[in-house]
Parts: structure tokens; C-alpha cells; sequence
């Protein structure tokens, strides 16, 4: 009985590793939709949406079913809570990617990012990929020095996206649509690390129950 | 000390509502800020937000307290995983009203609105603080009705939104500088508003363990 427990809960932190998989994935494709109006990474970014929804409901009914059947204490119980906190996370993150993928589709065949501002663009999409995959590797491994790496990660995406706007203000977007296109697809790039960022900050708390700044 | 247990647990949940009442109030001036380029609501907004700050930051540190001491199980184990999600989606929904107070600074003396979208924006402002309102209700309550009225409260916020981007797109929005704006205050009270949305699906889901779409 208890091995099954620790199984159970063992399953949850796995489906949450492997929702940052999909979502560093996501991101990658959607990138490669955008720069490339690329129509195939595009669908196929909106039809995984689907798995990671489908973990999303896995690991929330899994989570709760072991919380009100199993009475855990102390570390799990933390596991668990923090669990049922980064699955939002992870599944936010999954639409932003999905959110990125629309714009590209909306686009097709043109593609939304101009070609001054496609370097910006793949370097945004190399950041966030790489910032969900090390989200993925703190969950696994609860190295809290890899969760601070998080927050430097992100400041260099704040720094992409500020150069995003004002290279739109100098001009460099094209026209009104575009500059439409362009301050949303880099929101989402920004809100995409953030809730990665946001699970570093979630499994340090896990851990240590001290309290950083909020983190979404 | 049952007593004392039951009373931080209602003072959990009084904390949230109060956190809705705070987020109602900001997204009121904010959208006084942004429309009249009221500077002196602007700044309120943003002093306040360390209020929403602070309950956000009691109320987790008063969950877990809870959650390692009493070991609570049941309806009151669905009450302290629930408000842990929901604080997050009120502190969240706060960050938005500054955001949008920000936009309006940035902008001072200028307007961030252009004058023709200015209804539009009061409706928006009005519709977003009705919402995080009536979510303060359904936290209060437990009114699964009217936590689906959430959304189609949410639908209108929607119309507006995409109403916006129309008025931008026929050229009712000026140069390139207010398009940003425009389109980043138009997301701001979209996502503001899918927050408290989320809250009365969390809600539900608290109530009936019947699981919704994924609800942020």
C-alpha cells in the first residue's frame, strides 16, 4: 500500500517533468511557426496542446485523490500542494506556445514577424525552450542553485522582449497589424519563461518554506 | 482549539475576499488612471498593490501552516488547496491593474486612449471590476451560479477585447507607440478578467470535484 502511494506520487512529479518536455517543445515549434510560417509546426503545436491538457487533468485528479485518500505529512504533503501550483504553470505556459502558433496561423501564408526582427525572434524561442527544459530539471532534481539560474534566465528574456518594442517604436514592425502581432507574440515569449521562472520559484519554497517574491 | 483551527481557516478565506475587493477597487482607478490620465489613481494603484502583496503572502504562509499542522482532511483539505490556487489567480489579477496604472504613468500628461476608444475602455474597466466582484461573491458563497455567470461576464471582456483590436486595426488607434499600449491594456483586462474567471472554476471544482477546462 504504501509503495503505491510513493508510486502514485512519484507519477504525479514524473507527468509534471514531462509537461515542461512538451512545452519546451511547444515553444520550439511555434517559434519555427512564426519565423518560418511554418503551417505543419504550427498545427501540430495546437494538436499536442491537447496531451498537455490531458496531464494537466491527470496530475490535478491524481494529486487531489491522493491528498484526501492517503492523509500525507510533511514533505509530501508539500510535494502535492506544490504540484497542484506548477501544473497551472505548466499548462499557462502550454497555451502561451499555443497562443504563439495562432498568430503564425492567422498569418499563413505571410509570415507575422518581420524580417528585421526574425534573429530577436529565434533567439526568444531559444530562451524560453531552454528555460522550460531547466524548469523541467529542477522539478526533477530540486537543485535550488538551477532555480535561481532561472531568474537570470529571465532577465535576459525581459531584455528581448524590451528590445522588441523598441525596435517596433523605431519603426522596424511594418504596419499597425504587425505591431499588433509582434507586442503580442513577445508577451507571450515573456509570460511563457515567467511561469516557467515561477515553478523554480514554487519547488524553492517546496523546499526550503521560505517565502520569495510572488511568483507568477 | 478547534476554534482557533476553524478560525484561520475563515481567516484565510476572508483574506481572499478582500483580496478581491482590493483588485476590484485597482482595476477601477487603474482604468481611471489610463482614460483620464489621472495620475493621482495612478499611483494609488501601485501603492496598493503591496496590500494584495502582503495577503497574498499571508495567506500561503497561513495554507501550509495549516495544512503541516492539523492535518485537515475532506471539505476543509478542498478549502486549503483551493485557496492556494485562487491566491495566486487574485495576486495575479492585482499585477494586471498595475500594469495597467504603469501604461497610463508612462504615457502622463498624455492620454494612453485614444479619444474614440475611451468608451470602450470605461466598459472594459467596469466589466473587469464587476468580475473580480462577483468572484469575492462566489468565494463568500459558494453560488455555483453564479459562478457560471463568470463566463459569460468573461464573453463580454472577450467582445471588447476583440472590439479593440478591430477599432486598432481600422486605424482609430494613432501611431505605433499607441497600438502597443492599446493592445497591451486591451490583454491586460482580458487576462485580469480570465483570473477571476478562474476562481469560481476553482470554486466549482472545490465543490463538486468535477473537472472543468483547465482554468487559467
Amino acid at each position: 500500500m504504501r509503495d503505491t502511494y510513493h508510486d502514485h506520487l512519484d507519477a504525479v512529479v514524473d507527468d509534471l517533468i514531462q509537461m515542461c518536455r512538451l512545452d519546451a517543445r511547444a515553444v520550439a515549434q511555434a517559434t519555427a511557426g512564426l519565423v518560418g510560417a511554418d503551417l505543419g509546426a504550427v498545427e501540430r503545436v495546437i494538436a499536442d496542446d491537447e496531451s498537455v491538457n490531458a496531464l494537466y487533468r491527470g496530475v490535478e485528479m491524481q494529486a487531489y485523490d491522493l491528498l484526501a485518500r492517503q492523509q500525507p505529512v510533511a514533505g509530501d504533503l508539500r510535494v502535492l500542494v506544490t504540484s497542484l501550483r506548477i501544473v497551472v504553470d505548466l499548462e499557462r505556459a502550454g497555451d502561451y506556445a499555443v497562443h504563439l502558433a495562432k498568430i503564425a496561423r492567422r498569418r499563413h501564408p505571410a509570415s507575422a514577424v518581420p524580417d528585421e526582427m526574425r534573429d530577436t525572434f529565434l533567439q526568444m524561442g531559444r530562451t524560453a525552450e531552454e528555460i522550460v527544459r531547466k524548469a523541467g530539471d529542477v522539478i526533477a532534481t530540486r537543485d535550488l542553485s538551477l532555480a535561481a539560474e532561472l531568474e537570470h534566465d529571465d532577465d535576459a528574456m525581459d531584455d528581448l522582449t524590451r528590445g522588441l518594442f523598441t525596435q517596433l517604436l523605431q519603426g522596424g514592425g511594418g504596419d499597425i497589424e504587425a505591431a499588433i502581432d509582434v507586442t503580442l507574440a513577445g508577451r507571450y515569449y515573456e509570460r511563457l519563461a515567467d511561469h516557467a521562472v515561477a515553478v523554480g520559484r514554487r519547488i524553492t519554497y517546496m523546499v526550503t518554506g521560505e517565502h520569495s517574491t510572488p511568483p507568477a
